[in-house]
């Protein structure tokens, strides 16, 4: 009976991480995947297409895409076209370094609320993030800390919660995982990470191979001695 | 000068509630309020223009209305066009019933995380929100518990805080105020509430008078001994 499945509202954002952690929801027994992505005015706004490609090569029943405009709040580099992104910056895996101009204020605070509405009409109470602390490039919203109170904001903040129908878990899979080991947990999985977009600051849809993202991507591939099927310029 | 003033983010929803918590943040020094109000595909959507009235009459820096498509998840009265808005409903304020159909799923999540990441990018460190956890209608997301924990996760979810630049302050001057205290202080302070929307289900931009929200700003008017100018069919 598909109504006694287990449900869950899972980030999709196109890149290997979001690609990865469907792929572990799928394997701890959620059969009924349902793909959230947002459209937040990004300017590698290619990754949408990459989302739904990864939502369709692993199976969801649902891939929803919204649209959000982040742009008219800008001070990103991925929200405004006025600030360049950084490339070829150094000590990118250094936690003590600031926070860089590509972190978008309150991102995932937005899409993790999205994804408890939708969960909360689902009758869900499981949403899985890719967030990661290891090879990131620093950005608060990232880390544990922030999951762990979000989990317990949403469970205060919900009717579904306080009905006492089920409590919200944020499951977050790869959270302490280096991108060689997403990578290599992904592909015994069976991800096919050809279909997966990481970069910031795509050209004609290629990977510039330079910004922070492309650079933590290009070292994961290394490090797990696999090839990055994806197109750079 | 400018920059050397008190700002604050406002959520306004064109209600008496936030109209009044707009006043107040102004009473408490805030020279520089930033009103935000969402269109979420609410039934009751003339309510944005009555709070562009209060933004304008309440004197705001900036008002931005931010588009959102709530009803794209619906299950609530006050989304989805099936579902009709209850009416004459018994025990109102009595909070032991059940969390009525006009909930959103985490309206308030969502909208005070729009408002942290906007609050972020103009060095902000105070957001306004007028919930009230007397007359109200049983929300959970009204509530002062979810509020404290969302205060905490959005210090962890920001670079601002965690930068160091200040810590995030969610202010809830009405929470425990009773409508009519709300009208009093309102009036007190200047708020022409001939100026704000309440019903949930209006017909022509006129209120029905039977719904929760019309009920409750009616007693509040009687028992404040005030007239509403708000007009009814």
């Amino acid at each position: 009976m598909a109504d006694k499945m287990k449900k869950a509202v899972v980030l999709l954002s196109g890149g290997l991480d979001s690609a990865t952690t469907l792929a572990i929801a799928k394997e701890k027994g959620f059969q009924c995947c349902y793909g959230l992505t947002f459209s937040y005015g990004q300017r590698h706004r290619t990754e949408i297409d990459h989302a739904k490609k990864v939502a369709k090569s692993l199976g969801v029943v649902e891939h929803k895409i919204i649209d959000i405009d982040l742009k008219q709040f800008g001070s990103s580099a991925l929200t405004d076209d006025n600030i360049e992104v950084p490339k070829d910056r150094k000590g990118l895996s250094d936690k003590e370094q600031a926070i860089p101009i590509t972190y978008v204020p309150a991102r995932n605070l937005i899409f993790l609320s999205y994804a408890a509405a939708w969960a909360e009409v689902l009758g869900a109470f499981d949403i899985f993030i890719g967030v990661n602390a290891m090879d990131y490039s620093g950005y608060p919203d990232c880390r544990g800390e922030f999951i762990t109170s979000f989990q317990q904001t949403v469970n205060l903040a919900t009717a579904a919660s306080i009905e006492g129908k089920g409590k919200f878990t944020i499951w977050t899979p790869i959270i302490e995982m280096t991108k060689a080991q997403i990578i290599l947990k992904g592909t015994q999985l069976g991800v096919d990470y050809s279909l997966t977009h990481s970069c910031y600051d795509p050209v004609n849809g290629k990977a510039c191979g330079r910004c922070d993202s492309c650079r933590i991507r290009l070292k994961g591939f290394e490090e797990a001695n696999l090839e990055d099927s994806a197109e750079y310029i």
